[in-house]
């Protein structure tokens, strides 16, 4: 086996806020401890498979500008090599985790046999790795929406041999994600919506995504994985409207079918914006409503309308984001993945490390702010305080259903309540954060 | 009592399509029957009191520029002569229905005390007028965000006291719209929500949202009323993220409180595309999810980021929708309320009444078009061919629950399944479309 | 050689409003004289070589699904095949203009030798068709975006080489423009723009556009074409942000380089949405300041952040942006091509039809609308009587500069101007309207 | 004269990074120099009137909720009032410019003869307070958009003697600004657009707007005015489409009327948002074509459609926009206006301290940052190198024009020119900035 194109890059080292070495972290530092936990297990960062090993720059106006020896064909040799220079990266980075669909470690091939005979023959390969790294899974997952025969959705087709195709590919994807150690498992319905509902019966539909996300459920129990299931929300792009729309969608989706509690949210930044939501207001909504189970930590462009998958860097977003996170408990079995691609012009394998190293950068940046902050303890106890009339007296009453609406009213008109505002200190509080980031 | 301002024009009369008078109806005739029922009865359509009435084209870079007698006081003879006004206009007009908020009719003066006085007076003027004119009660709903106390909420204020309050004043409009004869009450949430995460708990505010809305219900039933209690969802404006977003959110948030028999939406088009949906797609989603109740048929501008609130004027976009609505039933106790307002620069009386008789031609040729779409049913027999092996064999097993995914990926196995794509004929469906709009 | 696969399809016919064959037209009738001209003539539909021919329904997440013979490999034979059923599909359809770029209708190999000798060869079949079917060409463009070696730019790329190479590929297209008797060239730059401004000296890429520009129109002089130079806005997609981002922004870097008369714009429906503006205000900015050449006439998806280019559909749109048109005189060498691809679910090659079908009978209703509105007059009416002021008195004195601001001023102290606002009546208008669509 | 709200704060003092005093600088250090000039000199930091001291917090649902004393009462009593609390603040906080208009400062009465007498008597008491405190005026500027005469456009309505009347108003101002050595005058057209097109000449509207402007730019010369006349570009809101909707299309407009050496830019940072523009290609537009004068330096939310303006905070994107100007050389006239206003729930006065402070602060660590990137120089480094093959060779001679577009196609064909893709390095720099910020 010839070296990889990543073999010449020494492995990546923690140097300092001042360190001017451009391959180097300046603020990632693996086994820092931070509110008690190292930063490497508050962050679990992943590397995305496909879009550091299998995109190539390729967008709709133009074909791949990124060169990898593994493009050239689409084979199980070609996708060995591409295995051992992922590995080959992950090395040289330390990233603690990997996520990965099917489609990325090898060739599908032309039906479900061939399918599963590479992926299980590429599994080993994989295990093997892993062992040698030390790298972990953090998720897998089937990609149910790039071949013709899913163009009108997986589970949502209006052909149900197409769900039992897609049946066929989740069973190969969750038991090799078991066999590899994954913590979670993740779905995400790229064509589960529709492009226009002149041909579409909604209703149908969700009730098909719902019987066969039961059934992954019953699957995942059966075989005895105790990861967690996850589906990904996204509004849109490829379709016109996916049903997995945002954390509050898919939560109304998994209540309506009883499967709240069996599966919790991969929460992609970028989908989030093109959502229309901050990032930080989707964490937040899982955590109130106890969905949350991992994190693709990208970004997007806030002037595009397309899903951009870049790489973060805006400390300030961030912070809030991990300040939610930490003060939840931080992740069980979910993590920060990169859903992230160097732009089509950053052609060079060095590209990759840079984008990595800049993204692992920010989060740490972002921990230690979030750590700041907590620990300063200011935040929080202004939003203690303005809510402490809930906690005691006619607030804790209310909640505790001691008062009718006309016992209430009555309440209201007999002690001339006359509520005054308070100021609700808004820039005085973003000056605050800004004192940590 | 001096003549109204709409006292000169004439009422307004169906002529057909065919007539150049402007203050005609070239398509909306009330008794036409349309699949069985008169139009008047599908469409149930209401002018909104605020927009119409109180409404002065201010915006937020310029005061008022409609001039309207009442406008030059807010005491309860300036409501009278605007109460008179609005009732002349509805008797010219035809419309069968009205809504209003409590802050429309009268002043709320300086406490709870007065502002119920002020409504229970108004109330029987308002009864009076809808007995002699015929015009009947939509809903009712109160103003729950424009007083300063609102600031930061009603139910899910910070200080207990506000929600008190509120509760004072939606019992005095629920307790007026049962007594008028009232089909639904409606909650906007227009401060229910957050300007910044910062100084929110957004678990604790939407545990306080949950609380009162059931308290509303509670009251509903003690008093009788038998009327839909809904919620219109809106995501932003004029908070940055208003909790009741869209359907799907207000149908997680109804679930996870055990409320979603006993509420319903009132789906505005304007606010579906602030969320940055079709309108058409929040009436399939709320049909689908049994949670359609009413409908606020305004359009705002796609190219703007701002609740517009024009009035309808596109007749493709809504005969699709109004072939989902008649699909399902068409409305129990819902309706078609124009929640829309006459531009800053129509100034002139007159303009009202273009506006209105715009809208509800407008809705009048949906809904021809959407009969002759229903009668000629080649779009529903292209989705039920589309579908149909769902109907049956493997689809039908699969939907009964007959199926693991084991069994069922071995069976996709065993056969060889091999799915082709077949056309989804988005084209030859719009071009069917436009046969009938 | 074998016939086409649209050999089968009969020629499209006019059959007229009630016609329920679904490949045949219901209102495009090309020879039925408008305002003076045969339908045909004023639109000039032109069929996209690139999204009929060379697309397959391929998007970010997954390859093709639209299967044709001439897919199956990219070498000149391939592009005959290509190339017979496009004019097969021509002949059957009657449009009368088609457009292309040189990569669409043959392989532009490795070097520029190759891609002038296999373009020069296409050249000729291309000729011969176009005599054989009566198809004329609207407009030639060179793709100067999807080649790696145009990542950052033809024109405004870092590397002067890359400036040089696309110069060569100008030469050939325009040159075989010429030859063909196409009456435009069309600029698209797609990547003339920036994925970062810190990699980016803007100001030096909007000179190196320029000067390209210029070269340009100082060969179509050279060689004596007479068609017009244009360049099509679009604001982003590929790039973050492209140059030419809509009418206006185009409008200024051409006045700024002097090349306000040598060149026009080619509006895009779907660019104009992109970029913020309805279509219909793109038309008017560029009539207004004499900047209309042609129009790619497709629909993007209000709700969509990218180009979904989409076949036109909506009339009312349309119809008055063909009332700006046809007002201004009509095209003159420009047309309307539908930049505009069937879905990716659209599989089969009738959907091709239905798709052409449609939009050409959409934009026949909109030009019989428009035709209907202008022959009525009111709305012309209107705005003549709106703005008369300006045509007499003291509006004419100012606009030819007889007074300074502070005479007027002067004025209008001592005349106690005190102008009173007239309504501006926008729902009147848009009943007007909705008279005629 | 009672003492104002403001009378207990003390001066804002700079008190370094790590003072936790709630109203001190951390980071704005008048005097700190920074790249040979103090801080102030290059922020020249302006306080906006309107916002500060006029708004209320009111917005379209909902009344003010900001009581302060001033607001009770709409006359010249009242506005000295206004007066002497806004030269308190401004003395208090340090800033050394402010920015106003007329109807801020004192009631514009019934009339031009009102309106001109109320701004002149107040002129002098501004006149003084600025001699007291050492505040200069940035800029001054008539509104032109409020009064209900103007809801249809000033230089653009179609009553000609609405523009007579806007050309009183503004000379009162330009004269006023003039007397009180404001350093530029500001022109933003919030009217100057359209809210539909169907009442609407374009055309003829952007003649009168130039006209007017010619008028305004003459008038300046007249009276020996040497600031800078400038228009701030919107894309909308309030209406649909406003005429100076970005910095390309005010470009478009000056040059095809000849105004381009007159007139400057005042660049919204929120108002470029919102035309899809991110703050930093407005501003680097504007250099690259000499456009740049002002800065109005509040932010939007990109989750939002409508200008929030609220206070900057993100210190990462106005340290870019900072590099670019301090690279052109920093603001000649112009200077940094905060057109921010605090929230609807910020109620106390102190808020007001906060919000500047926290923006002031921001600023100067923006201006730190780009001190650093600067004299590091790696950034412009890159950009120069990769740019280098057009300050010579044949990049040099192409745009000397040397070539035409037939011989530089020779020359790729003789050359057998292959030009390889060279990496953007975008995440690599997206690092290097974050060293700085």
């Amino acid at each position: 086996m010839t070296a990889s194109i990543f073999a010449d890059t020494p492995a990546i080292r923690y140097e300092g806020p001042d360190s001017h070495t451009p391959l180097a972290f300046r603020y990632y530092d693996a086994d820092r401890v931070v509110l008690g936990r190292p930063m490497a297990d508050h962050l679990r960062i992943a590397v995305a498979y496909w879009h550091s090993f299998c995109g190539d720059g390729a967008d709709t106006f133009g074909p791949g500008t990124h060169r990898r020896p593994w493009h050239t064909a689409d084979d199980m040799a070609h996708a060995k090599t591409k295995l051992h220079a992922a590995f080959d990266f992950f090395e040289r980075l330390g990233n603690p985790f990997f996520c990965f669909h099917d489609v990325d470690v090898c060739p599908l091939g032309d039906n479900l046999t061939e399918a599963g005979d590479n992926l299980f023959a590429i599994r080993d390969l994989i295990g093997d790795r892993m062992e040698r790294t030390g790298t972990k899974l953090l998720w897998g997952t089937a990609n149910l929406f790039s071949h013709p025969r899913y163009m009108a959705g997986a589970a949502t087709n209006p052909d149900a041999e197409v769900f039992a195709y897609a049946a066929g590919q989740v069973r190969n994807v969750l038991t090799v994600t078991h066999q590899l150690g994954g913590e979670n498992y993740v779905l995400w319905g790229g064509r589960e919506g529709y492009d226009t509902l002149l041909n579409t019966d909604m209703k149908r539909e969700q009730a098909q995504l719902a019987r066969f996300l039961t059934m992954v459920v019953e699957f995942k129990h059966k075989i005895g994985f105790t990861g967690t299931i996850l589906i990904e929300p996204k509004p849109c792009e490829p379709t016109k409207h996916q049903y997995d729309r945002d954390a509050a969608t898919v939560h109304a989706f998994l209540r309506r079918f009883g499967l709240e509690k069996e599966v919790k949210l991969n929460i992609e930044a970028n989908h989030a914006t093109l959502a229309g939501h901050d990032f930080e207001h989707e964490i937040a909504y899982a955590i109130a409503n106890d969905l949350l189970g991992s994190v693709d930590i990208n970004r997007g462009d806030s002037r595009l309308g397309w899903d951009t998958d870049q790489f973060p860097n805006n400390v300030p977003e961030l912070a809030l984001a991990l300040v939610h996170i930490v003060r939840a408990g931080g992740f069980a079995t979910g993590g920060m993945n990169f859903d992230a691609k160097i732009r089509r012009q950053s052609t060079e394998p060095d590209d990759l490390f840079h984008a990595h190293i800049g993204g692992m950068d920010v989060l740490a940046r972002a921990l230690l702010a979030a750590e700041a902050m907590i620990r300063d303890g200011m935040l929080q106890e202004f939003v203690d305080e303005r809510y402490k009339g809930w906690d005691q007296g006619l607030g804790a009453e209310i909640m505790a259903g001691d008062w009718t609406l006309d016992a209430l009213a009555d309440h209201a008109l007999d002690a001339g309540i006359a509520p005054k505002p308070r100021s609700g200190r808004q820039e005085y509080l973003e000056n605050l954060v800004n004192r940590f980031v």
